[in-house]
């Protein structure tokens, strides 16, 4: 928004409300599934239009990216210690013994300011010196598993092992693995939680197996609005050719290769619901609560009055 | 073993029998979840042993490996037209709408001698001039979905789409798949069935929809000894490169190209096994039955002599 902003600067925009306006919905429907990006830009919006003037609005939407910077990082530190602290009991329970925590996607550093939503608790964790190892999902079509997760647990030194997403079920089937936690793209305020796409089977497998199935969200991605999440949350489907092609490794450049058979024809649903019923609990910046109506306005009373 | 006992003949070697056994004893070690080759081996087995001289004993292998090629298009005819029927009730139910069916990895006519164990149904209803749609799992790691079951299927003229592993249970929860139809490398006569890694997640997203879970599978591959197939039956684990690499189309070549980061630690476990209570049915070339042991006996009731 403050690209948007100093664009409609230099390019002497007549209405700037109006192109401002413009800009935010577009950016906003660059993703249906996901609530943080237009809840940031919905922040911003406010922002700009109270200010007067051009340089005024510039000055504000870089004030308050940079506020919306610093509060995310104080917030994933908040989810990291809550989180922590579910993977020390367990510890505790194993008598040190490696805590082994599967994750899916990419909600690190790499995806937030730094420390990440789902990662935070681990990096907590092991700064808090508890012995863990981490099973990366590769997480297809995007493998940011492979790509993002398995290259930043490396960068911190904590032991991770890539596997592809038909293998967290045999996992937990068989006692490797302790606990889940994922990140998500939206949660309803009742606990339903769209995360990437195969979160849901891996929900699925930890309740088959008595396994704590944790979500790990900043309260900006919660949606006060929509209370039934499988059926109201609109899920994003994306280039059949994500499916089809994938970033490899030839020689020393990164290039696109197709693994398909000529022709075949793909479909790419980016997102899925996980119903709260199968979610242990939400770790969020002010603390750990059930996935129910009950838990988050217990943590987030303030939000009574958002609530259709 | 036809070959073991031709190239025996030709390397003159001293002691047949014993050599035989041990190429025997090789081959079933190679694969040591699915029981179809140890089976077919063990039947080459009696045969080559029971024959005099080594003329006769390769003339004895060769005609059973006839006979046994000639069963298993038999067998798999049969379990289409038992197959067909399940798939043409949820047509009628759907009154001629295509019926929506998923399937995991490669049970069709590469992976068999014609037709096909889980893929067997759909040749038959499509025959039968059943409308249909088949969601196909890539199957990652090695894909065998997309390399084969999506090709095998377009060339039969069998309308489908691929997806990745991810996908099936966010199809299964918006309605869009009526029935699951998976074949099996071992299952147990107690209806436990090891199959393609990520079958069991797609068990479950079954069950948790009310979707119809089948398993396709010849009388061969059902092991009469074990009771737990999750405690007991071995799972596979193959080289981790299989993750780290996939075949993939570069130019006019198929070449294997890396897409996790240099250093990347990997695990690949090829199986895994869905409990009999996620499972609706046994087809096997006997009929349909409960995945139980009063539904497997019930079918091959020559067995219980088997029993451990």
């Amino acid at each position: 928004m403050y690209a948007a902003v100093c664009e409609a600067k230099e390019s002497g925009v007549n209405n700037i409300d109006e192109y401002i306006r413009e800009q935010a919905a577009s950016l906003k429907a660059a993703r249906p599934t996901a609530v943080n990006l237009a809840w940031a830009v919905n922040r911003q919006l406010e922002i700009i239009s109270a200010a007067d003037g051009i340089d005024n609005k510039i000055r504000a939407a870089l004030e308050e990216a940079r506020t919306i910077c610093e509060d995310d990082v104080e917030q994933c530190r908040a989810i990291g210690r809550f989180g922590a602290e579910i993977i020390k009991e367990i510890s505790e329970k194993k008598s040190g013994e490696p805590v082994n925590i599967l994750t899916h996607c990419n909600a690190g550093w790499l995806a937030t300011v730094d420390f990440g939503t789902a990662t935070a608790p681990i990096y907590q964790a092991v700064q808090d010196g508890i012995d863990v190892h981490v099973w990366v999902d590769e997480t297809r079509p995007r493998n940011q598993g492979a790509k993002l997760t398995a290259f930043e647990l490396t960068q911190e030194g904590v032991p991770n092992t890539l596997i592809v997403d038909n293998v967290g079920g045999h996992l937990m089937q068989q006692g490797m693995v302790d606990i889940v936690i994922v990140g998500s793209d939206r949660t309803t305020y009742t606990g339903d939680v769209a995360n990437k796409i195969g979160t849901y089977l891996k929900a699925l497998a930890a309740a088959d197996n008595n396994i704590p199935f944790y979500v790990a969200l900043p309260s900006s991605t919660i949606d006060w609005q929509i209370e039934d999440g499988v059926k109201n949350i609109p899920i994003e489907q994306r280039d059949p050719a994500e499916v089809l092609l994938v970033d490899a490794v030839v020689g020393n450049k990164v290039v696109e290769v197709n693994i398909a058979g000529k022709g075949t024809k793909a479909a790419n649903y980016a997102f899925d619901v996980t119903p709260s019923r199968l979610v242990t609990g939400l770790i969020t910046e002010r603390g750990v609560c059930a996935a129910s109506a009950e838990g988050t306005l217990g943590l987030f009373p303030e939000k009574q009055d958002e609530l259709s």
